[in-house]
């Protein structure tokens, strides 16, 4: 097992009604204004906006709204939101929504305590030395994002889907209820499903060395999310399929399956990043569309942990089988396993291989996925 | 699934070498003068305590030794240590040793910061309200304790084996070097394997209300723990297993796989901890032995659990074959499962029967073990 250092600072608030006490951990972190971030005016509809905004009242804490976060989130949304909690000396980033808010979130937070441009810190131009505090109410498990200290973010401008990440940006208390969850749509609970399964999978496939303890944590992330994504497309109001589905999403990316494993990398996430700067798909199911045909093309690389995979997911023999059988899941909850179903045809390929190929760099694997390898790979999937 | 609240600050410094940092560690923390805790003059002799006292000696920190620290840690060392701690002014504890080192220093850490005796501090009767800092380097995998805000102590003179709980005694940092515990007894790594199966399946067994999820990461820890004790007891000097074994002990008792469950106590806990109080029996020893009994006695209470737990630890179909499997198990690698292979007579029942009676009064489970119910279990491992 390689050397490492496990440090997660998060405080996790799991459960029914937690939303209601995000005033009192704000206060607990004495807080008194922060910038409220949120996606589409769903939360006001809904009601959470209400319960929100009295527990801030009732502990005295101010709030500047920044609504109109999208998924996928763009720098330029950002780099406004940094002028408006300068502008306005809030405190704290009050993050309500799913992944896209919670990252754009944390950039946010990053980007007000430097001084030039926040994507300075996404290309390596300049490191994150601080952040304002985050705080967040999840309403869509996928991203792991409520638990870990990424963040990532699309620049229109340049087309790239890049990553920042540091000890500052962790959230300070993530507030995770699954009953607030159960209005998300069929289709982003499918795509949220693979999206856990791609951040099980890059490290449990791509690393050099793969203690089995790491491996089984793995498989009973995949084999729970496979689990309860079938119950709640059969009852999405089962609150304990729901909750087992967001703590497993948790686990997936908060450090824990990735702690002592060598060499691996997210070849899954490098291309699926492409098709989300280029084509604005839904990140998961880009990524249901990746992993097969990446699967085919790699398994033979590791092919003792394709066996494994095959074995304790899905109860067959072979690699190919396994893949096969994770291919025909994906069809059957239905989330895209062809680019086609993304609207995306050969002749965006060269465009998206050139994006690809960027991001190989930007992931540090470029010797790996050349442009032919990228190439086979994208036209097994199209 | 429950509410639940999941928040572990400790960080944990995982590998070969880490041992050499620590004096970075403290200073990091503003720390200038440490109590040295340990357990035998074995860290003198094997050169850990030269590679500490070195590091210590390079970020300019002073050191007070308290050692000889005995496992099942007693309460007249820990006040002893108390003592010590503030006549010397020191400003945070060092655990170098196992689980009973780091349980003595928490009890120590806490107790300086309370002006009444600390053993108030276990009986309820005063509660922790700060504490010295901890650091620990840790020389054998077994109580979880480097992850977690517990620690259990016995006063010899009630002969009572309590536990105290913070937010204040979690350790700041934990190093965890897997090539430390190479040295670990044949006897000392079955017992921990005991005493990590016993923390897994506590939760497990007892809950009222088990989320799969969190099933399968005790089967994986248990899985885990099961083949890398025989892989370590055929070559002591396996690395990987050493880690997998350490790290899985780690998650067995740092929150994780009791987040979320339901009504769940520590039975087996509870009814070692009179073996260990009365007996200065080892605490795993203990374990392996009250296990078998209580599963023999409590599976018809739990028959789906008992029947995942056959199935996918051992590969059996019934309850009753699973627990045959884990004591068959036990007695192939050598840790007791009788009484009787501890000097533990029925003659002894009668002030061992008592003493559990008083741990149910204090584990809140005093309503379902019953004089009847301890006579039956503890007299079925005669």
């Amino acid at each position: 097992m390689d050397n490492f250092t496990f440090f997660n600072p998060t405080r996790v608030e799991f459960g029914k009604g937690k939303e209601q006490f995000i005033g009192q951990h704000l206060a607990d972190h004495g807080i008194k204004k922060v910038l409220l971030c949120y996606g589409s005016d769903r939360i006001k509809r809904d009601g959470l906006f209400g319960v929100v905004g009295k527990s801030l009242d009732e502990h005295g804490i101010q709030f500047v709204e920044c609504g109109g976060i999208v998924s996928n989130p763009v720098l330029s949304k950002v780099r406004e939101a940094i002028a408006l909690a300068r502008g306005q000396q809030v405190e704290a980033i009050l993050s309500v929504g799913g992944g896209s808010v919670l990252d754009s979130s944390k950039a946010i937070a990053a980007g007000v305590r430097y001084a030039g441009d926040v994507w300075d810190l996404f290309i390596g131009k300049a490191s994150i030395d601080g952040a304002l505090p985050v705080f967040d109410i999840l309403t869509l498990a996928a991203t792991g994002s409520e638990m870990n200290n990424g963040a990532v973010v699309t620049n229109e401008v340049t087309q790239e889907k890049f990553a920042i990440g540091s000890v500052h940006t962790y959230p300070k208390v993530s507030i995770v209820n699954p009953a607030l969850m159960k209005t998300v749509s069929r289709d982003y609970l499918v795509y949220s499903a693979a999206d856990v399964i791609a951040h099980a999978i890059e490290g449990y496939f791509t690393a050099t060395a793969e203690p089995r303890f790491q491996s089984r944590l793995v498989e009973a992330i995949i084999n729970t999310v496979i689990e309860t994504t079938e119950t709640l497309l059969a009852d999405p109001d089962d609150y304990d399929a729901r909750a087992e589905f967001a703590w497993a999403s948790t686990q997936a990316l908060n450090g824990l399956i990735y702690a002592g494993i060598s060499g691996y990398s997210y070849p899954n996430h490098m291309i699926e990043h492409a098709l989300s700067a280029l084509f604005n798909v839904p990140h998961g199911a880009g990524l249901s569309v990746v992993m097969p045909a990446w699967m085919k093309w790699y398994h033979g690389r590791n092919p003792v942990q394709f066996q494994r995979f095959a074995k304790y997911v899905f109860g067959v023999d072979s690699a190919e089988q396994g893949i096969a059988a994770l291919e025909k899941w994906f069809d059957r909850i239905g989330t895209p396993t062809r680019l086609s179903q993304l609207g995306i045809t050969e002749a965006d390929l060269p465009k998206t291989i050139d994006n690809v190929l960027g991001n190989a760099v930007y992931f540090g694997v470029a010797e790996i996925y050349t442009r032919e390898v990228v190439t086979t790979i994208l036209k097994s999937a199209l």
